[in-house]
């Protein structure tokens, strides 16, 4: 099973595992922010997720489908945070090791989540190949089963569990936007809402200096992210050969935004609606800042992604 | 009508009355949070109510139930900020003007976005006497009509819907927790579970800094507050006639709390729960984290009354 793209059923089934572990987030709305861009705005605020990011849903997936044989030697992974956290929390919820490489550049923050939920970490340098490396030194060292941070069908199909609450609690959306980084909210997002909501459209919010799923959908293979610089840093990553095929076909375009926008939508988000998010959370926001006129008049959901920022270094 | 005490009628006819203007805000849990103290809690978040506080609750009750002569040379009042705020959106709702006294120390966000929702302000001295005169002149010049900030039944019918929602959504609770500041919440908390969670024991939380109200309940009488100080700049005015009697009557007991546990309580709530809670909105928190034994294995309901906070200037 999920050998293949997730169908409707699939992914029911992924949100029928989690939901007894996951937060139902709330979908918020803000006034005065619709009122700046002439746009209504329906939030799904993944940010309140357990662990403060969507993440958790994809893990879950993956760790509550696994067989007691599969899941004996634990679970390992490479992320730059949220992902980390995610695995070591599902780890942690059905009592195995979750065995986590991150990169020694990852925000105080983040390291402190993962090894609060009991994720045993490896550090390494900050690039693919070294993480790369790590996890598979640990992988061969103890057994674990490797739970990829998007590049998987059950990690898609968890992430799509979030625009299915959306879907249910919205109606009559012009466009659903995620950002993208691997791609598996966005591919997620997208199979979703063009299973429950085929009229509506999907869009990724992406930042300027890691722009390579724009790249990617303009030359039409995988255009690998290069020395990405971002403050939005959930989303320096590559995509998948799982996640680009149903981006390509599910998504109706990618929008870049500067950092400078990513702070000022993060901050509006912060100011106006009190709640926190991180810079990748804001993406989104700031392509409709960027193209109010695209988007005026428009009902948009937008998935806050995640909340996990280091209070004490604010841009802003 | 409301000439006395509100009973839970007149609650569920605020209620009614305000339900489309407000938000209906999340109850949301931390599991993290529940394992740090040993208690199950669950915030009824009022930080993302409309203008960051449950203030709006009040103040829109007062606007709505007005007459068409009541209402025609508009409202006015004097607040450190929330009800200010309040006031202002809840006047322009009905199309009428919200004339608001402000102490010239409040906070910058708190004056831009009383100023953003139209309310035509005038600074004064930052105490109980300058904030009178100012407001006794507008009222003298403009006609319009003074809506107190919390010293009235009508707000206090306002403010006690936040706990009609927090009891329909939540089962068997132990406690309800609320900040005391005039005792607008307090009172209104206490009588909407009085009404329809009896067994449920309602306390407050006060900063040890501005604990008129503890020294209230231990004399018997209302104990003025004297040059108060703390950083919960919502919680800084003394009790009145009205809210007085029903805590006396209604609330089991105050919890008072220094200012660094606030503080503490405060950024607990943002890194853990991704959301904006301004000190004041903290007490509560903080009195739990102080008597850890007192609330350990219960169920409480907390009210996070508010989240309006200058991000420029955090006290972490």
């Amino acid at each position: 099973m999920n050998k293949g793209i997730p169908d409707i059923r699939t992914i029911q089934k992924a949100h029928e595992r989690i939901g007894s572990w996951i937060h139902r987030t709330p979908v918020l709305t803000s006034t005065s922010i619709n009122k700046i861009l002439g746009t209504q705005i329906f939030f799904k605020c993944e940010n309140l997720q357990k662990i403060g990011a969507f993440k958790f849903r994809g893990a879950s997936n993956v760790v509550l489908s696994l067989s007691e044989q599969e899941s004996k030697n634990g679970v390992a992974t490479h992320s730059s945070g949220n992902h980390a956290q995610a695995l070591a929390l599902a780890g942690a919820n059905r009592g195995i090791n979750a065995y986590i490489v991150m990169p020694k550049t990852s925000t105080k923050v983040k390291v402190a989540a993962v090894e609060g939920y009991g994720g045993k970490i490896t550090f390494c340098e900050p690039n693919q190949q070294a993480r790369e490396q790590a996890l598979k030194k640990i992988v061969s060292d103890t057994g674990a089963h490797f739970v990829h941070p998007y590049n998987d069908y059950r990690i898609i199909a968890g992430q799509a569990t979030a625009a299915v609450e959306l879907l249910e609690e919205t109606s009559d959306l012009d466009y659903i936007m995620a950002p993208v980084g691997g791609g598996g909210l966005l591919s997620g997002t997208a199979l979703s809402t063009h299973y429950l909501s085929p009229n509506t459209q999907v869009f990724a919010g992406e930042p300027e200096g890691a722009n390579d799923a724009w790249q990617s959908l303009r030359e039409g293979k995988i255009v690998p992210s290069v020395n990405p610089s971002t403050i939005a840093d959930g989303l320096l990553t590559s995509l998948g050969d799982k996640t680009f095929p149903i981006i390509q076909k599910y998504v109706a375009g990618i929008f870049t935004v500067p950092d400078d926008l990513i702070i000022a939508a993060m901050k509006l988000i912060w100011e106006r609606m009190k709640i926190i998010i991180e810079p990748s959370g804001a993406v989104p926001l700031a392509a409709l800042i960027k193209n109010q006129s695209v988007f005026k008049d428009k009902r948009v959901g937008i998935i806050l992604s995640g909340g996990n920022v280091d209070l004490e270094r604010l841009p802003f």
